[in-house]
């Protein structure tokens, strides 16, 4: 059962190692409006920790809901000037930024697919620049997740809601390496260290591009690697130098793939929930780079609409390795969340890369970062694709092979 | 018990009769996020009133006293230009607002008053004439209360949670007119008439000055009225004309004294609950219309800093009559917030008036508003001072009396 001294020892992991907020930095928390008593245990920890000023912005996704579906099109992309001055003080700030995720899966799912892709597009266009702030690492940034009674109830079908709360709530501070009476920040210290310790060697094989294949799914992908990419895991630094953890959980490493050269076929290993909306049994066709064929047992509309975004929609931003073996897969659980799908599963992201995983390439602009092979998009979408009978090469230039995973884990 | 059903009712009321949502109208909601089932509601009569866009501004005072306790004084007072920017923008759409308060009585007790009257004065600053839009009735604006465990316990200490919860949300719903199975909109219809016809002979009168007299508390005051002044009550009027309903519940009439005519003592009847504290047995002696000195069994250091807040704070903005024996009085309850106790008592307001009690006021500047001898300030705090043998008596130029309340109620 989840304590409320594990709630804090999960708000404190959150302040101090996700974020690691600096003395003096402002805040700013993202939550939804049932996560208010875990948000009271951020402000007060994120004060002692010398914060500031701290600011809350709430949501409800379920109001948020009734605007998508109310709202005419025109009403809902009128974004307003202030919405762009409240980013641009905050960024001018400095602020660090904690997301505290618990939206009910699908929730938008009876909303026109074409209605959110107008929305996107419009805040893409009307934000601009200030959207690269925290993909750039300007300042630190940090997502973690709260169980729900409604997620509880996707999860777990079968049990009770009281009881399926419980196990999903004990889930989620379990693979956040949160346990009663134990040191979460050492742990993650030395969690850090293993992921740090495997983007070290794929940095030292440096390889031209990576061959997965999967019986399982018939996934069978070639994916280039930019030249000079980083292999990234195990924590992020901004470009001041604090270092940070995006994620709690994570289990991958990760990099940039090339723009241009992506050959095969992936078939997804999990649902993906996208804009609020299930996507079932995704499959893609790629070709110098590109999705030239896509197709998907449900949700087809919405992987349609994703893919036409814009220009960088259906080129890829991000490879992941994550072992079959890491206990978010072991737990056996599909959340129908990225931030634990894709810590249990290899993934792709379609669309906007991590200007990180590419040397020098948090100076760049995006015409630099493209001329280094690298895709540019406002959208970045993971989906899952690893099996637990994944096998990976690493492909040097000249096409010798080096294996890395075999049967869904690293050799090394 | 208040079901399900009531509280659609509720919402309703707010949005049709409070607020009276134009077709193609936005509307800004301010409420706590332990409010969240209800504000869902109301924003879905919103849209079904026809609302353009409906925005919430969440809350959670525990989150804003933190605020107010760990930040400096520079940092809480230092409010950037994007708020100024939000506000002018939704005062340029003609946004109504709906105010739905359940805050914590006393929920900052503990923070030093000196910090509090700082953000008063920083805010008013910072927002100049904004901060008049809705008291001018530019547009809509309608507070409604919601019960909190925390409040009711307040209100009933001797009960247990969950009872003292459940009593406290049967008198709210029932002094607010709302009761399963009746049509609370006719209803309401009902009582402002009858407000309205009160309001029509204090208005035919047209009294120089009123005399408040009460053995009880000691209360001997004359409270001067300024020249073509209006008694308003069941409802007020938009400058373009919307009928609407400020508060409910509504028990009141009101109009705007003399900046200048008032003398003698008041003695508050209920303790008045001030940016979170409470100040118990308050008491004023009046000169010429000011403050000269003034005392509180509790609370007396935030009441001082009050009436220093600025140069209209030791006069008054508001006069308001209520019967003993409105149904809020008759519950015999304290609620420990204004939006009810005022209802239940006469009362008067220290600070800024509203400009719709002087004929043509709501189109005068804040000069030609003194020059009619009317106060200007950026607070305007309610306080109760009625009583059950309240004794009011209304004051021809020449001295004439004619009786208002005998007994705590009116004569007619």
């Amino acid at each position: 059962m989840v304590t409320e001294n594990m709630q804090k020892t999960f708000a404190n992991l959150a302040i101090r190692q996700g974020i690691n907020l600096q003395e003096g930095q402002s805040l700013i928390i993202g939550a939804n409006v049932r996560d208010a008593a875990f948000v009271r245990m951020c402000v007060e920890e994120a004060y002692a920790a010398g914060a500031k000023k701290v600011m809350v912005d709430w949501r409800d996704e379920l109001v948020t809901r009734t605007h998508y579906l109310k709202q005419s099109t025109e009403t809902l992309c009128d974004i307003p000037d202030w919405i762009v001055a409240r980013e641009t003080y905050r960024q001018g700030e400095g602020c660090c930024f904690l997301s505290i995720k618990s939206d009910i899966p699908g929730v938008n799912k009876d909303v026109d697919p074409e209605k959110m892709q107008a929305l996107s597009q419009a805040s893409a266009k009307k934000m601009g620049e200030l959207n690269r702030f925290y993909m750039t690492n300007r300042a630190q940034w940090c997502v973690i997740s709260l169980p729900s009674t409604e997620w509880a109830k996707v999860v777990f079908p079968e049990l009770p809601e009281e009881e399926a709360m419980e196990r999903l709530s004990d889930l989620l501070y379990a693979v956040s390496r949160v346990r009663e009476g134990e040191d979460a920040l050492q742990e993650w210290a030395e969690h850090n260290a293993t992921l740090m310790e495997r983007a070290k060697k794929m940095n030292d094989f440096n390889f031209h591009a990576l061959h997965f294949k999967s019986e399982q799914s018939g996934t069978d992908l070639t994916v280039g690697l930019v030249k000079d990419h980083i292999w990234s895991g195990g924590g992020s630094v901004t470009q001041s130098g604090i270092r940070f953890n995006p994620n709690i959980p994570t289990e991958e490493i990760f990099t940039m793939p090339s723009r241009t050269r992506m050959e095969g076929y992936v078939k997804a290993s999990m649902p993906l929930d996208y804009q609020g909306g299930l996507i079932k049994g995704l499959w893609l066709k790629v070709k110098d780079g590109r999705v030239t064929e896509h197709g998907a047992d449900e949700g087809e509309d919405r992987l349609a609409k994703l893919l036409d975004t814009d220009e960088g929609t259906r080129s890829f931003g991000e490879v992941a390795l994550v072992p079959y073996d890491s206990p978010i897969s072991q737990s056996g659980i599909l959340f129908y969340k990225t931030l634990y799908d894709e810590n249990a599963s290899c993934h792709l992201a379609l669309g906007r890369p991590y200007p990180k995983n590419l040397k020098g390439g948090e100076g760049m602009s995006i015409e630099e970062l493209k001329a280094h092979d690298a895709n540019e998009s406002d959208q970045h979408v993971d989906f899952m694709f690893g099996t637990q009978d994944m096998q990976i090469d690493g492909l040097a230039e000249d096409g010798t092979r080096t294996p890395v995973f075999r049967e869904g884990n690293f050799v090394f």
